[in-house]
Parts: structure tokens; C-alpha cells; sequence
């Protein structure tokens, strides 16, 4: 049984960065990077805070981190005990992945004896305003110490400083900081209030944008002196004065004390984990990454609103903008639609409440209906760049065209709501706006469509990105076309049925869209697989791909100049050549799969599979779920690790230049739990029930799991080829 | 009065490439670029030949360079005395661009005393297979002398060596070479025997490439030794026996002597100035530089065949890969149908007999139809590359799109081969394969055509290329989307005629062509004039033009980090700003002027031109044109001073990397001629007959032309704003 821990037993600086996202905690409001308490905003602290977020100049807009409440350090005998300054005799640092509980133990030998200081925090998941910590301090000498807490103001920005009007105060013994951020001046209140155990002399010190407690006592050999650290965060987005609410919050979690806040807090994991555990019998590797996702995804859930979404980078910082990607729902909703199903709606009710940002977008493109935001902030406002990436030979930022071309995030939306409607039962999300979602989808992609004056009576969608983004500006994509088609045949189901219930919007002829979108999903062009030798069976990506050079991934590789050079774009290595970035056919064929039969799903994943960079952690979670679906579940296999590993490993591109780019994995999260549950368990719906189909990889033995479905929970216990599925 | 000679009076060892455009003399057969004698392959002395190409290995196909059969030198007492090794005293070089006749005169001191070597050499035009050359040679002592001379078959290539197999033979003192080509293996012939008119030796030597006669004889102080020497080139594209024809041709030539033979040849030229001379009274400089320019045309225009087209460097070498553009239809055209209409007939036919070449490319894209070649060679072959820029950033090929993307060729063959029939009422160039022609380049655009599913009703281009190269992949390129129109007009008038008169070819279906090519010009999006503030009136060049950034030219050019650098492709410094390389919407106004009022067209000039680089030689003759179309022949002045000069100055881009790509500019003398004859003189078709509109530029205080006009002859002669034409 693996002890749901994971554990660093050294010390080693340069890992801090990566360290922070591998031992994140989060709660949805605010994701805690793993990071020290002695770190200031060189080393990449962050609480980073959901869904508020802010824009200095012309710099891109990203999420905002809070002033970091959880600064701490030590100073003995008069000198300062922090890492990497000081060495260590040694280190240790945990996390419970199973109660999102953070602790480090650090013991410095001093010129009189050594001291340990052990630190425990959590995000509470059962309020979530509210973060707990506690110190302990043991030494083997008389030790004067001093334990400095408080709040840094000179946070880790990336394109920053966001929040500025910082008043910091004492009052009573609670510090708090409160500010404005700059473009939209909403208010940020961290509060901080110290307990502490033992006797001691305490003041308060303002220094170096840091407000801090200054505790001193002095050590009896052997003894243990605790502290105990209660920390509660509110915005204006909460509501009205949430200096008050933080205050009010503060006094009543100190009176409530640490171990009560965190029994609350782990009572609420817990909860999660008996809807949500995985047990894969026989490999404890496997069931350690799938879980270790699984808390990932949980500790950046946003269950204290009712319609917010998830950054691709989770809670861990402000790359990828802090903004929400087509992982959402390609990649994470099915994890939430089994095991907690009141978050998927609030994932699907951001998206059908930031419709109006998406037909602005689709405006102000030229298209009719709703074109989603590439990387949807605020109001589905989209952050993303028309210059996404940096040459690194001339430092010029480069044309991309992420933003204007792919377009097959909006059916990725309706795919979503589609999705979520079906699976819970719920038909309440299309209500007026959910329909209105779906529609205007379905008129985007319909105001897109082109036809060849002459020729066959086809309808073709030009100048897209599909998944694959290295190659720019193609038509025909298929995974675009297809999704297009889907979303088409998804609103002319959605108009009847909204005219069958007389819930129509007012503003739509039903008849006359049922009748265009009806007419747009039976021509709208679907590449077929080829004839020609060399590609028999294999499915073009898009229009003229084989026309590409077919040079291995290794040969392309051996062109490259500089390390850090864009594979894509128009010049870049891969452009040319048929090597593609991520799973783009496999991505459609394994949505699809019903639609073709098992030899054309292998031939295509034959195929393209050594022609994939793997260049985003999207992509092995594709090729695993779909080797599943061909009965390959061992070729599964690696990718599912690589998918659940994410970042338990990590590895990724963490720097672009001088930016740092990396963070958590959600999504691969997310596919490592569909690759588990409807690959190797091979769950599905038939018949309007769940049912499985096993096929599990060699290492493992046996499955065990929950899943929810039209508002009924079952339990699945797979052995070997064997499986059943009862209802709870 | 000019005297029709350039001259340099110095020796620059630098100038050399330069001046071997400069100085070229030709006769379309040949071009003879304008470097001394001694000069070896480094020195890129070239006998550049036109209409056989030729490839070897990866390399892109070329025209060949024949075995030099100028090169020559002296010794003297021993010592070789050649430029740059040897300084001279004294030199000059002239052409006299009224008679195509290069000669040089340099003078050497020497221990003993000066010598003087002239020489002169032309490339017949009465006889194309003919280049007579003639030394005098005086010294001021008794010198001992060897002159050098025979053919250099180490000639300059670019991508060579293109000669195999050859011979080096002398027979009876004359000198041959017979070599053939490496990819199609024809023979090549190059024949030279020399005359001398003193006493001394000769020898016959071979060595280091070279077959060359060694000439001994020792001077008398100030007597003048004179040697002729006479060449001969034939190819097998010139019928069976080339080598037979060379000997004989030779012999012949021999026998008539130097001076027979160049009088012959000027006989030609002052018939072609007859009718082709353009007097401009009170402005020397410019009228100096226009009949320069139209030596250069004159002395490339294939007058020796009755199919064939002028490259775009002309024939001053392999630069360009000696290859036909749109240059020869849009810009040189004009020229010869008003003073040489036979020539342009030639050309056009080149064009319906390369119709094959064209079908082909189209089918190899998808499209129906003819898709002429961006850079034809040989039977319509598109000699351009996928990759046709180098990074200079990585050294690697860049993707360039002017072979699939730049449609707008097939338009300038239908434009010339009409315009060819109007201007000289030569409707038998509309035969079966003309008629073919025009009717498939319509059908080319119509393939082409796409439409919205949604939305009006109309038709448009998308992903193209227009004139201006530095914006890529651009949809409704208005300069294309009116060419296609004009396209299509012609097409449905041209079936038309051929349906009454029943030379419509079989395979055609007439009545459905004419409904949908006369669908096609009523429903091509053209677009109209912004209304938009800061650019009201003006039209954008291709959708969302006015969306890109509004930076100045030198805004732009101060971005530049490598002097070399591309400004277009996806991320040239000019790609994402309304920079734009040459006339493109102005390119459009220019030719249908009478669809627009003149304030239209003034606004957008006057937009356009300050963002305009003039990156190509093409564009300053499109603002001269249209600024005379607007009243303002002194703002034309200084475009058409530019276009005249273009060869005459040179300072274009001569080296792209260690290539060279510099050469003469014949579409540039062509727009120097349409600037003054249909811009100052408004020489312009009214009622049936030609009139004229003078608008003359300040310095030019008159006018005097001929022209030809559907087979008649008329004399213009521009007085101020007073105008007569009187036929002849």
C-alpha cells in the first residue's frame, strides 16, 4: 500500500523551482507553492490566488499572487538559520498527497549545538479562506531564538507588480496586509495572527516590504516549542469588506486553534477520496502517480464558487497566464463528471458565462456566434498573445496564431457542456444560456465554413491550427472539422429539443439553423483515410500533410541550432516536415472511435505515434487512451505513466528564455484518469448504464474504484480480464 | 544632343560586376556582359544564352553561359598584362548603347616603354549567331607582343558546371569548342578563327581550360596592329549540325570581314531606333538614361525565334535563373507592341506554347485549368523554389509561397495576349491555342474561387500572394481579385468570339463557361475604399490590411538587425506593418484608372507610397504611371528617373549571401518607357485610334515618338500641353 506521502530527504537548491510545483497544496481559491518559508521572490514562492487577475502595461495579463503570508524564518544566537544560506544537517520535506499537508524539517548545527525546525501548512479545503501552519522548534542547547513570521509584501511577479495602495498593519498582534490591483482595483486582504505555546517576548517589525512578527524565547535542550500560524485571505470578489470578513475569519481560526482547522480540512479530503481513490492492485508506481494526479486535481478544483474554470497550470503560478485552455474539457472534466460532479458544472457554467467574451471575439474576427478564448481569463477575455513566442535567434517576439486560427476551442466548449449533460443528467445547464452557448458555437463555426464555387459540394474549414500547433495556417484539419461537425449535429439536438420544451431563445429561427447546421454536418468535409502507398489507411492531418518531408523524429532533432528554438511557426524545424507536436488525428479518432474500426485506429496510431514530438503534455494521454481502444493496453502503458508522472517527475519545458514557463499538469492529470478508468477499465455507457470492458496492462492486476453516473454512484472492482460494476 | 555613349574613364577593379551589366551588349540570342577580355570566371564575365536551361544535381535549373570566346590578353616582352594585376596609365571603356558596340582602351608603361590595347566586340544583330571583335594594339617602342586569344571554357556559373564533354579543336587555326548540356545533352558550338593584319607567328595552345591562339609580332613605335576575330555560336535548339553551321558561319564571316559585319549590325540597330527612339527635349539626363533603357530591352528581345520571352534579368546572366516573370507581360510588353510589334508577338507565343506547362502546375495544386509558372523556363517549367530566401539567422531555406501562392501570374498572360490582340489588332494570336490559353487561365481562377456557406454572395481568392511579396498568404488581394475579373471578362469575350465565328475549341463547352465566368466577374469581391478614419477612401491592399501596425518605412528599416535579413515571410520586419514592397494596390489603380475618379486614385497613391519600400525594381514605374494619371507628372519625375536608371545607376541588391543576384533590370526599362509614352505623353486609345494627353514634368519642355498602333505608324510630337500624332 503506498503511504500517500512523497518525501525530498535533502536538500539540493536547484530543485527549488521544480520542488514547487511537485508539492503544491491548493484548495481552488489559492494553490500554495511547494517552496520554503525562509524563500523571497527569487526562489518562486507564491500563493497564487483563482480567478482574479491583472495587467501591468503592456505586458500580458496573468493572475494575480498574493502577498506570502507564509514568510518565515529562524535566527539563532543572533544569526539568521534559512536555505540554501545556511547548510543544513540535514532536510526533509513531505507531502500528503492524500490531505494536501506540506511539512519540511530542516537541523542547522550551530557554533553551540543544533536546532531543528519543523514546519506542516495546509490549504483548507473545508473553508477556503483559510490557511494553517505550525511551527515546531527543538534544539539540544540553551538556543536564543527568534522565529520571524509575518507577510512578504515583494512577491514573485511575472509581469508584475500587481497590487499596489499596500497598507500593512498591526493590530492587536494580527498583521494583515491589504491592496488594491492595479488595473481593476479590486481589494486583497491577507491577515496573520501567531500563537504560540511556550513564554517568550514577541514585537512586530516592518522591513523591506515585509511586515513580521519577531518571537524570541530561549530553548531547553530537547524541548519542543510550537507555534501555531493561522492565515485567512479574502477579496472584493468575495463580497463587501473583506478586510473585516479576513479579520473576523483570523480571530475565529485561532480561537478554533491549528489541529482542529486541520482535522476539519482533512475530514473534506477524505470525502474526496472515497468518492474519487483509484486502487490499481500490483503496481504501487502506477497507483502512486494516478492518485498523486488526482490530488492535483482536487487541491485546484474551484468548489468555493459556482462557475470558474482551471488554468492549465493549476493553482502554481502565474504561467500559462493563470488561463483556462481547452484542457478543461478535453482533458479534466471527465475526472470530475465521475467522482464529483457538482465541480464539473461549475467548470461548464464558466464557459456558458463567459459567452459573451466569445462572441466578441468571434466580432471582432469577423465570424457570427461564439469563438472561446485560446487562453480564457476573466469574462472569457483572451490573454492570448498575437506573439506567443520569442526567436531566439533574432529576440524577436514571432507571429503566432494560436489565438486567431484555432478554432476548434469552441466546439471543445460545447463538446463540454454536451458531455456534462449527458454523463450527469443534468439538463438544467442548458438552460437559456447553455443553449445560447451551444448555438452560437454552431454559428461560428458555420460563418466559417467555405465552399469551392466550382467542384464538389463540399464545405471546408481553411487557415486553422488543429492540436498539432507546429504546423500553422493549414486547411482542413480533421480533429477541426470533425469537432465542427459535432457541434453542428450538437445544437440541431439541442434547438429541438429547446423547441420540443418551447425554451428557445427568442432571438433563434429554430427551423431555419436546424435546417443550416443540418446541411453544414452532413457536408462539412471529413478527411478520409488514403490509398496512396506509403500512407495506405492513414487519415491526413490536415490537407497536403503527406506532402511533407517524412523525416524522422531524430532527424529533425539533429537540425536543431538552438536548444531553446520554436519547433513550429512558419520556419521552424518541424513546420516542413510531417512531425507534429502532440496527438491531433489520434486526438479525433480517439473521441470518435465508434466510427471506425479497429484497424483504421491502429493503422493511424502506427503512424503517427513516432511522428509525435510529445512537444505538450496533452499528447500522451491521447495515444494511451486510444492504444487501449485498439486492445494494446502494454503500449498504453508508458504513456499513461508519462501522463500520471507529469509531475511527480517532472522534466517538462520549465524556461523559455528568460520566462519561467512551467507549473503543474492538470491535464495530464486528467488523462491519466480517463486513460485509467475508460482504458484499461474501459468504462463506458451502454445501454444507459455503465458498464466496463476490462483490459488492463501486465503490471496490474486488479482495479478498484467509484465512479458517478446520472446522479448514482457505482463501485467498479476489475480482476484481470474480469469486471463488475455495482450500484451504491 | 546625347551622343549615345556611356564611358568610364578609370579603372575600379571593384565596379567590375557592376559594369558587366552595365556595359552588356546582346542580341537575344546572346548577351555579352560588359568585362574585359582578360577577365577569368571569377570575374563574372559571361556569354549568357538564351532559352536552353539546364540543371545539375539539387541545384535549380539555369540558362548556360557559353565558353568564353572573347577572352583574351597581352604579353608583353614577356610579361602578361592584363587588369587589375597590371595598373594601367590610362583606360577607358564605352559602350555606344545607340549600336551596341563595347570597347575598351587601356594603356600600360612597361620597362621599356607604353602600350595601348583597344579592342571592340558587338553581338550581331543582323546575324544573332554572329559576335565580331577587333584589337589595335600600338605601342611606343619595339615591343615584343603575344596576343592571347580563343575561348575560356572555365566560364562562371552559378549552379554548374553545365558543359560536358567537350571538345577543344583547332582546324586549320580556327577554334572550337563542342560541348553539351548536362541535363538535356544538347551540343553547344562555339567557333572563332582571328585575321591579323601584320606579320608574325601563331601558335595553337591548350591549357588550364583554355584553346587559344598565342599571336606573335613586335611593334614599331606608333604603328597600329590590327587582329579581327570573329565567333560563331550554334546550338542544337538551332536545327541539326550546329557544329557544321558554326565552321561554315565562321568561315563566311571571316571572309566579310570586320567592318562589313558591324555595319550590317548598326544597320539593324538605327532601323530599331527608326521607331523606337524617344526624344526629350530640354531634360539630357533623362532623355540619356530612356534610350539606354530601351538599348537594354532591344538588346534581349528574341527577335531570332518566333517563340520565346524575355528574363527578368534579362540576359546578363543566370541570376534569377534566367527565368520569365510577369515582368515581360506588365512591364515590357508595352515597349514592343508600340515599336516593334513582331517582338511582342514572339513573346506571347511563348506564353499559349507553354499553356502545357501551365496545366500541369495547376493540376500538381488542385486546381483546373493553367497556373502559369512564377519563373518559366523551358516549356513553362516553374523554376521557382519552395525555398527560395536563406535565413540569415540560421542559415537555413526558408518556405516562400511566390510559386503556390502568387496567382495572379496567370492574369498577366491573359492581360498580354489581349492586350497584344487589341493594340495590334493581330487576332491571329487568338488561334485554337490562344484561345485554349485564355480559357484556362479563367478556368484556373474559377477552380480557385471560394465562397462563404453563410453570409453574401460572393466570391473570393484566399491565401495568396500579391505584388507586394512581403505580406504572405493574404486573402482578397485586391490587385489579384481584379486581375481574376479581368480574367474572366476576357475569358467570356474571347469564347464569345470564337463561339461566332466557330473556332471554339471542341473540348469546350462554350455556353456554360460564358454563364459561369460571367457569374465568376459579377460576384469576385473587389475591394472598395475604407471609410474608416485614417484611411477613408483608401483600399486596402488585402483583408485586414489597416489592422496591421501603421509603423514608418524608417520605423522599420531601423529595426533591421542583419543588413541581409528578409523583410518579408512570417516574420520579416515588414510582414506585420503596412509596409509593403513594391506598388500593389497602386499596380491595380494603375491599370484600370478609368474605373476609378482621380481622387481615389490620389488618395491612395498618397497613402501607399510613403509605405512603400520599393523593394523591387518594378515599383517606382507604377507610382510614375499612376502619379501621370493624376496630374502630377513632377511627382512621377523622380520614379521614372529611377526605373530609367535602374541599370544605368545599378545600386539595386547585386548579392544575396555569397549569390549573386544582380543582373539588368528590363521590366524597369520597360516601366521607364510606359512612363513617358502613356504617362507625359498620355499616349492613350480613344475611338479607335491613338491620342495623346501630355502632361510633361517640368524638365521636359517636349516630346517626340512613333508608335505603332494595330499595324500603322504614327509620329507624336509633344510640344508643353500641346500634342499632335500624325500617321505615317
Amino acid at each position: 500500500m503506498p503511504d500517500w506521502i512523497i518525501h525530498e530527504d535533502k536538500y539540493e537548491e536547484a530543485d527549488g523551482v521544480l520542488l514547487g510545483n511537485r508539492y503544491l497544496v491548493g484548495n481552488g481559491y489559492v494553490g500554495i507553492r511547494g517552496t520554503l518559508e525562509e524563500y523571497k521572490a527569487d526562489k518562486l514562492p507564491a500563493i497564487n490566488l483563482a480567478g482574479i487577475y491583472d495587467r501591468v502595461g503592456d505586458n500580458w495579463r496573468e493572475p494575480i499572487n498574493l502577498p506570502n503570508a507564509c514568510y518565515s524564518y529562524l535566527r539563532v544566537d543572533g544569526d539568521i538559520y534559512t536555505l540554501p544560506e545556511r547548510e543544513p544537517v540535514s532536510h526533509r520535506m513531505e507531502l500528503s498527497y492524500r490531505h494536501g499537508l506540506f511539512s519540511r524539517t530542516t537541523t542547522w548545527h550551530t557554533a553551540r549545538g543544533n536546532i531543528t525546525l519543523s514546519t506542516e501548512r495546509f490549504a483548507s479545503m473545508a473553508n477556503v479562506h483559510i490557511i494553517g501552519m505550525k511551527f515546531a522548534i527543538t534544539a539540544d542547547f540553551h538556543a536564543d531564538v527568534e522565529l520571524l513570521t509575518g507577510i512578504d509584501t515583494d512577491v514573485w511577479d511575472i509581469n508584475g507588480p500587481h497590487l499596489e495602495n499596500k497598507v500593512m498593519e498591526d493590530e492587536n498582534g494580527s498583521l494583515r496586509v491589504i491592496a488594491t490591483t492595479h488595473e481593476q482595483h479590486k481589494t486583497v486582504v491577507v491577515c496573520e495572527s501567531v500563537k504560540v505555546n511556550y513564554a517568550g517576548e514577541s514585537k512586530t517589525t516592518v522591513k523591506d516590504d515585509k511586515i513580521l512578527h519577531r518571537l524570541f524565547f530561549v530553548t531547553k535542550p530537547g524541548e519542543k516549542y510550537t507555534a501555531e500560524k493561522f492565515v485567512t485571505i479574502f477579496t472584493s470578489n468575495d463580497g463587501p469588506d473583506p478586510a473585516s470578513k479576513a479579520v473576523s475569519l483570523n480571530r475565529l481560526s485561532a480561537e478554533r486553534g491549528y489541529e482542529a482547522l486541520k482535522d476539519e480540512h482533512v475530514a473534506v479530503w477524505e470525502e474526496l477520496w472515497s468518492h474519487s481513490e483509484v486502487e490499481l492492485t500490483g503496481d504501487e508506481q502506477a497507483e502512486t502517480a494516478l492518485n498523486y494526479s488526482l490530488y492535483h486535481l482536487h487541491s485546484i478544483a474551484p468548489r468555493h464558487t459556482d462557475s470558474l474554470s482551471i488554468p492549465a497550470r493549476g493553482l502554481s503560478g502565474q504561467t500559462y497566464k493563470g488561463a483556462v485552455f481547452w484542457d478543461t474539457e478535453m482533458f479534466m472534466l471527465d475526472f470530475f463528471l465521475m467522482t464529483d460532479p457538482k465541480t464539473a458544472r461549475i467548470l461548464m457554467k464558466y464557459r456558458i458565462d463567459t459567452l459573451d467574451g466569445a462572441m466578441k471575439k468571434a466580432a471582432s474576427y469577423g465570424y457570427d456566434g461564439a469563438f472561446y478564448a485560446w487562453e480564457s481569463q476573466e469574462g472569457g477575455y483572451d490573454a492570448c498573445s498575437d506573439y506567443n513566442v520569442t526567436d531566439v535567434f533574432t529576440g524577436r517576439p514571432m507571429r503566432t496564431f494560436f489565438k486567431d486560427k484555432q478554432i476548434h476551442i469552441s466546439a471543445a466548449i460545447v463538446y463540454g457542456i454536451c458531455r456534462y449533460a449527458e454523463w450527469t443528467g443534468d439538463n438544467s445547464i442548458l438552460d437559456h444560456n447553455g443553449v445560447k452557448t451551444v448555438i452560437e458555437c454552431a454559428k461560428f463555426y458555420y460563418s466559417a465554413l467555405l465552399k469551392h464555387v466550382s467542384g464538389r459540394d463540399i464545405y471546408e474549414l481553411h487557415d486553422v491550427i488543429g492540436p498539432d500547433e507546429y504546423h500553422e495556417r493549414v486547411n482542413n484539419n480533421g480533429y477541426t472539422n470533425r469537432m465542427a461537425k459535432f457541434t453542428f449535429e450538437s445544437a440541431v439536438k439541442v434547438i429541438k429539443n429547446a423547441m420540443d420544451e418551447g425554451t428557445l431563445p427568442k432571438e433563434y429561427d429554430g427551423l431555419k439553423l436546424v435546417e443550416e447546421f443540418t446541411d453544414a454536418a452532413e457536408k462539412i468535409y471529413i478527411p478520409q483515410p488514403s490509398a496512396e502507398p506509403g500512407h495506405v489507411g492513414v487519415i491526413p492531418q490536415f490537407d497536403g500533410y503527406f506532402d511533407k518531408e517524412d523525416a524522422s523524429l531524430s532527424q529533425v532533432r539533429d537540425r536543431i541550432i538552438n536548444e531553446k528554438e520554436y519547433w513550429g511557426g512558419a520556419y521552424g524545424i518541424a513546420s516542413d516536415t510531417q512531425i507534429i507536436k502532440q496527438a491531433d488525428v489520434v486526438t479525433w479518432l480517439n473521441l470518435f472511435s465508434r466510427e471506425h474500426d479497429r484497424e483504421e485506429l491502429r493503422t493511424n496510431w502506427e503512424y503517427y505515434e513516432p511522428r509525435t514530438e510529445h512537444g505538450s503534455s496533452l499528447s500522451a494521454g491521447m495515444y494511451a487512451m486510444l492504444a487501449c481502444k485498439i486492445g494494446e493496453p502494454d503500449k498504453a502503458y508508458p504513456f499513461f505513466i508519462k501522463s500520471a508522472s507529469a509531475d511527480l517527475r517532472g522534466g517538462g519545458k520549465e524556461w523559455a528564455g528568460l520566462i519561467y514557463i512551467g507549473g503543474t499538469h492538470p491535464a495530464a492529470a486528467g488523462a491519466a484518469y480517463m486513460t485509467a478508468v475508460e482504458g484499461f477499465a474501459g468504462i463506458t455507457i451502454e445501454n444507459g448504464k455503465p458498464v466496463c470492458h476490462p483490459s488492463l496492462p501486465k503490471s496490474i492486476k486488479a482495479m478498484k474504484f467509484k465512479i458517478f453516473y446520472q446522479g448514482k454512484e457505482y463501485l467498479v472492482n476489475i480482476e484481470g480480464d474480469k469486471g463488475t460494476i455495482e450500484g451504491l
